[in-house]
């Protein structure tokens, strides 16, 4: 029987987040398997109300946890490694990262009480990890996270490179710069495929370096009156860094806000990635610095609620207030579906009399982990791929890297999650679909996507809830039926209170239905449920979800 | 007892939609008033799932309508005239508007039963409507929608400028153009307030005229292989007929998709706005033409899911489905918080192979309505007012516009809704505040934004909902509680069904409940509430809503 290599998104192909990749390699369906990445997605009012995280539905993998040999994380973003404690235990495979990523994975997996042993750190190219026939390294490129790596997989077939999340920059300010060298060693090997994020594909200029953002900022920081508090990514530890020393050159004392700051300051210290951070002041010892010599760097660049931007915006975060005449930084972009809360920050700011300078404001404070067309286009002539497979994107960016890699004579295939590719021909061939999914994280439990459950508390929402509870004794009501709404108008067209004129419908009908209906619960409560529905719409011109609990005394 | 002119925003100002101004001349808390809009804003599912539509708290008005003379409505956008049909019979107050916005106004008041004699239409300046002693004329100015208008306030105390949504346009395609003169005519008597529009104060460079969108659109279309479909919002009517004029030129069949897209058409045909609109077809006859020949204009520039262009993206409208090689154009702005439903469909375009065309794209295919900052200062220049109140702006936009007015010497303030201004005087001030609200239109009934109705259904969506049923006899349960649960795991901790467990605990504590309890409706249904909310946490991490009902048989 041949074999075959194989690349089969479970995440992250069509959607921009929640990162899970397959490859294997072996006969058709005995092959051996390696995972890239296990990442969430984050919840919404709109879709996933009340849920807390969302993570890949991983059935696919555990149904063939005996074929898998590893998961590799490219580098620490949660939605390339935010799924590693909540999924760790249905998989148990060998994680492998390296170092920082590794620090973070293992905060993670300490949660769940996983040692640090389930993490094997590696070190960049060339070291690799040999698994079965499969070889794997990281491979450095730049991001907006330390020690971000592509991955070079090694197989009988040929090699694939697996992109990461990745921009070209020659002045990262934390990190390898970009070794045009280094990747042309690797393409003199022969790529068979380039499996390549696809994020910034329609931005049509190459992308600036990360050190392009420390004059404006401290330009910024300098002239600024009053105090000065910058937000970013906690992750993006080269702009933490390039916003504490626009701070410190001038004269201003550096705090750091919010926790996930703080941790992510740390994992760089304690795995070298950061070594020339400049000092910083508790949040405490702040308080006593003047607001003019003050320079906060805070969580929350997405407007989120619980964030210490946020707060700050709300009036008070660790005693710390803003005032007339202080400036707040966006160091950041908003993510699209971020907007109304970004922009809830801003206002509130505004009433405070505080500067917000933001992506809008015309300098350049802030500048893309993601590489842009032009950059995308240099990969690929340096790589010289044989096949070209954009992952990383919704479906009209991976269409556009398609086109692109059209427009270059490269063999190419969209892909999206449960698509298995087969990459050992000489042109990209999809050989089967699966059914993919999602988990949401809701409370301390899991619940699958198409649950219902969900989908229930929007109907709650959108519809209101009306209980309805009778009692019966044989097939005589005792007493009236009894109601209770939520999330209804109390009253509508009779100008009579909803509750009453819902039991008084409801005790007519109990009075004039026959014995037959009245002894069959699934007929009483099916009628019950019409009539509520029928009486809520006339009244208040809604169709509430219903609750009917028929009990009956013998 | 001295006089005094006053404004005061309901809606619009700290916000951008449910535009509701009030301005009146005379003794203090006796002042004559008139009304500017009576607009409505759009509910989400983040702060007002299932909400139909959110319209201004009129209270203050009510409470004043003896001293109400007029209501004036300065152009056709729901957000300015969208609540006049929802809202007039609580006022009851004569209104004006010029020919275009008389008519949509008027369609509005239709759906509620009130003849068209309720709205008097007024020619533009320098006819006027005199109400006491305020004399009122509509000042045209250039916008995304006909007829557009600022009013001219002319009182005892001094020429008051609303601004109305205007840009300066010299080539507007519909309607007048920006006429300097006129305006430097207007400036001459004096102005002592310019109430003035300052969404776009933002935006640093002089703004686009329309003119300038029909060369882009008219070679995207003439080169499209395809069919070419296109979406703006129906009420830019100049934009539709750039849009159609294209089409023509390319030799391509018209047709006009949804509703609001033909109901504009037909108001600015019986409105005598729009005199020379090209030819169009049915959407039944339009099957029949060759793709390559047809260009369809539809609506759902923002993604809306019940709109033509959702429709389409999902599969098929009214017959027409769009396949590989069709343009979609999207000839409008992403206004902020609709992101996710235009990359929805933008997604879903992708997926059939429909090239999407956007504002991102490098052409230039939509322009603003609205005033850029250098457009906003040529006004102060031309009108040289002795006050300027920034209006139709969130609180960022209001800022910066006084700002801009403190650079150029200009007595100003930041007014947001329900801050009453006395501009009487040489520089304005704040009187006094009064509590504005929204009010929530919700199915066929308005519910008031604090009544509680929607937060419980957010709460419902967040944390879902349990319904516990106990049946008493004297101080004896009779049976066992019942529980129903709606938008919650099924089964949590104990791997026994979420219901069961709860069940279980809930009759547990009925059996070592005291009489005193067991006989007191509210310390029972407290204490099932509290054992209901515990259980759900432990067993499921989560908090649900909780409804009790307490059945007693005597």
């Amino acid at each position: 029987m041949s074999e075959r290599l194989i690349y089969l998104p479970l995440g992250g192909a069509g959607e921009v987040g929640m990162n899970c990749y397959v490859y294997g390699y072996g006969p058709a369906d005995k092959e051996r398997l390696i995972i890239v990445d296990l990442g969430v997605t984050f919840p919404d009012m709109d879709g996933t109300p009340g849920v807390d995280l969302i993570l890949p539905d991983i059935s696919w993998l555990e149904e063939r946890r005996e074929r898998i040999d590893g998961l590799f994380i490219t580098h620490a973003h949660e939605d390339h490694v935010g799924a590693v404690g909540h999924l760790f235990e249905r998989l148990g495979v060998p994680i492998y990262a390296r170092a920082f990523t590794a620090n973070i994975a293992r905060r993670k997996l300490d949660e769940y009480g996983i040692g640090p042993e389930a993490v094997t750190t590696v070190s960049k190219y060339p070291e690799a990890v040999t698994l079965g026939n499969m070889k794997v390294s990281f491979v450095p490129v730049s991001h907006s996270i330390p020690e971000s790596a592509a991955l070079l997989i090694e197989t009988p077939a040929g090699r694939v490179v697996h992109s990461g999340d990745f921009k070209l920059d020659e002045t990262p300010g934390v990190g390898e710069p970009f070794d045009p060298d280094m990747w042309a060693e690797i393409a003199s090997g022969g790529i068979r495929a380039y499996v390549c994020d696809s994020t910034n594909v329609h931005s049509p200029n190459p992308g600036r370096s990360e050190a392009t953002v420390g004059p404006a900022i401290t330009e910024l920081v300098s002239e600024a009156k009053g105090m000065v508090v910058a937000t970013t990514f906690a992750s993006n530890i080269a702009r933490v860094k390039t916003l504490a020393e626009a701070g410190e050159r001038a004269g201003r004392s550096i705090c750091l806000l919010g926790r996930a700051m703080r941790r992510m300051i740390e994992a760089g210290i304690e795995t070298g990635v950061l070594d020339d951070f400049p000092k910083v002041v508790s949040s405490d010892d702040a308080l006593d610095i003047p607001r003019e010599n003050l320079m906060l760097i805070v969580t929350g660049s997405q407007g989120e609620r619980r964030a210490a931007s946020a707060q700050l915006a709300n009036g008070k975060y660790r005693g710390i207030t803003m005032k007339e005449g202080d400036t707040f930084l966006f160091s950041s972009k908003t993510i699209p579906g971020n907007e109304r809360g970004v922009i809830r920050v801003i206002n509130q700011f505004s009433e405070m009399g505080v500067d917000v300078v933001d992506e809008n404001s015309g300098g350049h404070y802030h500048v893309s982990g993601h590489a842009n067309r032009p950059d995308l286009e240099r990969m690929h002539d340096i790589l010289k791929p044989q096949i070209l497979v954009p992952c990383h994107g919704e479906h009209r960016h991976l269409r556009e890297h398609a086109k692109l890699a059209d427009q270059k004579g490269i063999a190419n295939v969209v892909a999206v999650n449960g698509s298995m590719v087969d990459l050992s021909g000489n042109a990209p061939r999809i050989v089967e679909y699966f059914e993919t999914g999602r988990t949401y994280l809701d409370g301390s439990v899991k619940v699958g996507a198409m649950d219902g459950v969900i989908r229930d508390r929007m109907r709650m929402a959108l519809n209101g809830h009306v209980m309805v509870s009778v009692i019966m004794d044989e097939d005589e009501p005792v007493g009236e039926p009894w109601c209770e709404v939520m999330g209804l108008a109390e009253t509508g067209a009779s100008n009579a209170p909803l509750v009453d004129v819902l039991e008084e419908d409801l005790n007519q009908f109990l009075m004039r239905a026959g014995t037959k209906t009245l002894m069959d619960d699934d007929r009483l409560e099916t009628e019950l449920r019409r009539i509520t529905r029928n009486t809520t719409q006339s009244e208040i011109g809604k169709k509430p979800e219903v609750t009917v609990v028929v009990s009956r005394l013998s």
